[in-house]
């Protein structure tokens, strides 16, 4: 039995997504299809579009079997910590047997040599990524030249965002011991970050950009009948479109905030919590707030999702844990019929336990503990780092309803909804 | 020598406060005019319509000759609070020798009794008080119908805010042991809670509610010339009119806070722990939110005033010291060149030191300290509660600027200007 495991945003689900679902089909031939999604914000830093129910809803419509959430605390952090999360929760049904991801190379085995060589880094390596560093680079652009200086020149390739983010797959792979086996399908079609609305073949950007210009009708043409039936839906209802403007309530939060309580934060280092501190006293605009704390070695998303961080109240040492341990439930947002059956598997097979709605989190910790103690198939939780998980989601979700254009919908406590059904 | 002490919001300064203002000279016949005024926000729990800095300007054109600012942890209490600090401050420039208050009743020897009893609370008042409470009414109401127990039906001119406001300067007076000499002056005109504009004759809230309703040209009849241009100014300028309304953002914050952190502030008590952070996840809309809290014994002014403590994290015991020991500092907003002259006075004189801006501050406590070790006319200041007080103040215009209509003007850090001089 083949189980596909794709990592998902659908923000919103487009043609690009459905032709990269087709092709991860076509490729592993599964039995099921496992998706985790980002819940209510995605890896950019920003609010989806429309809520995580809402996009579950549509990804059964198209093909995917069962959807579990990725949890906040990896949604919102870079490629690394993303894909620690997200690579978790598929390792952890145990049941997923291959994972297939859009690559501008195409070049697996490039992007496993270069993983493994993040993985055991070796003096030599630290050594150029120090140097970069201290040249003024970002992150990730210290890390490419690193590894320029260490591989080859065709390292020039990892400037591509999918790339990227499948060196930091297979390294969660590693990471995790796991055996799942990763596919790469090349990517076609328009760059993630491309604005530019291209009729069917636009990106996720460019149909939200097209949507906050008022142009949802028109963006139709780039989205499937069920997509743009489900956003129009959400949309009328006044629980949607949400758009990263709408959280420059951030301002008199971080106007409250010392400098001590941002550097209690993730990704608050090299100075980034004196900007966020001067920044927020400056403007009161949210778009002028990252342009005066942008720097060199700060981008755009990274500000984004330290925005994100700081609001959640992310503190250092819990994702470190995190990041460690991996996620500690399966957040089951929804499933089809055939989904029902692998979903049994799962239950049985799995290391952390389903968690089907919030509400029942203490019974489902307290029957986890029972099954560590009884030595069962490496099951095995960490009950405050489940809580925590858990109740970061449950704060995402709130703080993601207020930004509801209508505000008397904008009701807190949206994950007491059970699990969708199809 | 006499010195007239007023306590004002001036939320905008208008004929009625004019009018009120000359009566007050006239009956004193004071050489210098000293005016305690509410910072950014109003006893009502509402930001002010424009900063503090321009209303002092206002003030100072209209014949006060010093403004010092009310801070914020007693501007946005109840009648009691509220009256510690403004009558805190009066007392303690040492100079003050009458202030001129405006009641209903007019009757200054009642209030002074009923201050008397309220003060010294007779076994026989706390039962009633307590019945009552028990009952359901709310604070104010409890205390007024346990006061009809204990006098005499005559306490039936208590339900007028001025009077309570009143009642609560002698009983401020008692507890600073002051000398300064209590007038009343029998309100006439609009009632301050009537929002219907009655042209030259239109209270404060109907002035705002004008303007909310985009009719500031018409509002300009009910408000002397220099009221409406330097009003003119700053709405230009894009730094107001800020209304209740723009305080929505405080409802993603409640939704990070768990009952307990509700708990540890002041006014949350009797259940409205459990009001607040319930209805903060039944709607994002502000209004809405309110009516959801709303109960018998939580008035509309109490809530609005709950949601600045919580915003500002008022804690229990910080608002308790402050009510027991008053201002620790005299924040001048402005001066006119007569002012000046009295000004030299206090700084002889009072109690507490003088502010001129909060970047002095350190200074300033370090130079109160010696003089409390000096034991010099008993000069007296808690540096803890001094700076906590401070930092409420500085919070306060941070979050204030940041409810600027023009979001590039929202800048942080008003407070770092100079007093105004005219």
């Amino acid at each position: 039995m083949r189980v596909l495991g794709v990592v998902v945003e659908y923000n919103p689900f487009h043609y690009g997504h459905l032709h990269h679902l087709r092709e991860a089909i076509e490729l592993v031939k599964p039995n099921y299809v496992i998706a985790v999604m980002s819940g209510n914000f995605c890896q950019r830093g920003e609010p989806a579009i429309v809520n995580k129910f809402a996009r579950t809803e549509i990804a059964l419509r198209m093909g995917i079997d069962v959807v579990f959430e990725l949890p906040t605390v990896y949604a919102v952090q870079d490629a690394g910590g993303f894909a620690l999360g997200s690579v978790g929760v598929l390792h952890k049904t145990s049941v997923v047997t291959d994972i297939v991801f859009g690559s501008e190379s195409g070049d697996l085995e490039f992007l496993q040599k270069v993983a493994r060589l993040l993985t055991h880094q070796t003096p030599e390596f630290k050594r150029a990524f120090r140097v970069h560093l201290k040249m003024g680079y970002s992150y990730p652009n210290a890390r490419k030249y690193a590894l320029m200086d260490v591989l080859s020149s065709e390292v020039e390739k990892l400037s591509k965002s999918n790339d990227i983010l499948g060196i930091e797959y297979i390294k969660s792979l590693i990471h995790y011991g796991s055996n799942i086996q990763p596919h790469v399908i090349r990517r076609v079609g328009a760059d993630d970050n491309d604005e530019t609305f291209r009729g069917k073949f636009s990106s996720a950007s460019a149909i939200r950009k097209a949507i906050r210009e008022g142009k949802f009708d028109e963006s139709g043409e780039a989205m499937p009948a069920v997509t743009y039936e489900i956003l129009k839906r959400e949309f009328d209802a006044g629980r949607g479109p949400v758009f990263w403007r709408d959280l420059s309530f951030v301002i008199p939060i971080f106007r409250k905030m010392s400098r001590a309580d941002f550097e209690r934060i993730y990704s608050f280092n090299e100075g980034l919590d004196l900007r966020f501190y001067e920044a927020a006293r400056a403007t009161g605009d949210l778009q002028q707030f990252v342009e005066l704390v942008k720097a060199k070695r700060f981008t755009y998303s990274r500000i984004r999702r330290a925005i994100l961080h700081a609001l959640f109240g992310f503190e250092k040492g819990m994702i470190e844990e995190s990041n460690k341990y991996g996620p500690q439930y399966l957040r089951l947002l929804g499933f089809t019929n055939r989904g029902r059956e692998i979903l049994r598997e799962i239950k049985k097979k799995a290391t952390i336990p389903i968690l089907s709605t919030p509400s029942l989190a203490e019974h489902v910790i307290q029957e986890a503990l029972k099954k560590t103690e009884e030595g069962k198939r490496n099951f095995r939780i960490n009950p405050e780092l489940f809580r925590w998980q858990l109740q970061k989601d449950l704060l995402a979700s709130d703080i993601y309803t207020f930004m509801y254009p209508d505000k008397a919908q904008a009701i807190a406590g949206m994950d007491f909804r059970e699990p969708i059904q199809i």
